[in-house]
């Protein structure tokens, strides 16, 4: 049973480094792990909570490497702020259905894969109070 | 020593009860615990993952009980979505004074004590790459 319910949120910012400086100071955490996810365009700083592990609930800040990212277009319409928040479920197939039964308008009928290797799917804002909720299928850690 | 870096995060809803609703589905918390904050007017809705105590990060709905709390002001100017994100920190005054150190623009200068008994203290977006972010000082849960 999964002992988290948020995976992470994701805040867009438009210079990688100047957003480090500040989250570092303001989470406490010195070395967030830097990625690049080329799917979507993005590098992404990952603070943890934990030193050991990733298991806790995560910030990410995302900056985009191009124009055609999906965050830079975030960012010229609404500058930087918080993008996404992103919800562990435990069987994402299941979910959907259950969204889709109740309504709810989802970006990805399906999932795909994210940039960890679990599953992950978007709901549509207009079904989750104007918030963009990224589902992810939750897989032990250990 | 803290295990999370995450309190909670608040979403800013039109109407509690469709909030709740859809937040039961998405995070499969069906019982989320329900309080009221008369000093921001404001009910909220707190979605946590475990289901004994109430030590992981949570989702919090925040719903307006006056056209005269900040959340009413925030869903006019914006719309629902998300509002803040609030993370902890182990030494509140060390920490505000540190971000001031830093030129981190501060909403409040020093610590008041929020809804759950914690002493917290909100930095404004334009230091914290347009986030909202509240910080609270950590205390065992135990």
């Amino acid at each position: 049973m999964k002992n988290e319910m948020i995976s992470h949120i994701g805040i867009a910012v438009r210079n990688l480094e100047d957003g480090i400086t500040r989250y570092a100071l303001l989470t406490g955490n010195q070395k967030p792990f830097i990625t690049e996810v080329p799917d979507q365009k993005v590098k992404v700083a990952m603070f943890s909570p934990g030193d050991e592990n990733n298991s806790g609930s995560r910030i990410e800040l995302l900056a985009p490497t191009s124009s055609e990212s999906p965050i830079a277009k975030f960012l010229d319409k609404r500058g930087e702020g918080l993008h996404h928040i992103c919800i562990y479920v435990d069987d994402i197939e299941k979910k959907l259905e259950e969204l889709k039964k109740s309504g709810a308008k989802l970006i990805d009928k399906t999932p795909r894969i994210g940039a960890e290797g679990n599953k992950v799917a978007f709901i549509h804002p207009t079904s989750s109070n104007g918030v963009l909720v990224e589902l992810e299928q939750w897989r032990s850690h250990s």
